[in-house]
């Protein structure tokens, strides 16, 4: 079934109210770059038309997206004990997993080095 | 400064993964809603063309939305004692938020007895 699943660096020690918005940060980010060419409205933004731009995510019908969206919408949150853990599953993991985008690699939210970053199982 | 505020009932005493996944849920939920006109995918569907179906959110330059979006992207969590206190707010307080839709309320997402609910402030 697919899930998010947000690491979360526990060598940082985050207070519970941290955490929660750090992690929101990550799963809510990840969402926008797929709604923006994967990119953040930072490096990127769209089309600006009548003083408006639109952040659109077209999803397949029966996809593990769909299916994640329609579904339970499961979220976990997994411990990673350091900032290399946190680069070694970012960087060499996605491959492995099973939401894939176009390029094959999972979507990713953006991260810093004591950021939570969130992707899709 | 727009800042998206996700409320947590202290009295579950959710431990900080369960918390952190459960405020993910409410902050990414509040914006699903929002890309389906203020509905959830459960209650109302968009319209599915070719197999697919889009989720699209325009967002006017120079709004509270769009200084989140492309601003700091800010996120408290608050804690709140009891549900009669998460219920308070989510009924009777929204009316003063700054950021509202054209109904006249702040967005915010679908929550249930237990769960966090996040909304911009």
């Amino acid at each position: 079934m697919t899930k998010q699943v947000i690491f979360v660096r526990k060598d940082l020690k985050m207070k519970k109210g941290k955490m929660t918005a750090q992690g929101s940060h990550s799963s809510l980010g990840v969402f926008l770059q797929m709604m923006n060419n994967g990119k953040s409205l930072r490096e990127e933004m769209p089309e600006i038309v009548n003083g408006s731009y639109s952040l659109k995510l077209d999803v397949t019908v029966g996809s593990d997206l769909d299916n994640w969206l329609r579904g339970v919408f499961r979220k976990i949150t997994l411990a990673v004990n350091s900032e290399e853990e946190l680069m070694d599953i970012y960087y060499h993991r996605r491959e492995d997993l099973r939401l894939k985008e176009q390029d094959g690699r999972s979507p990713a939210s953006r991260w810093g080095m004591n950021r939570p970053f969130s992707m899709f199982f």
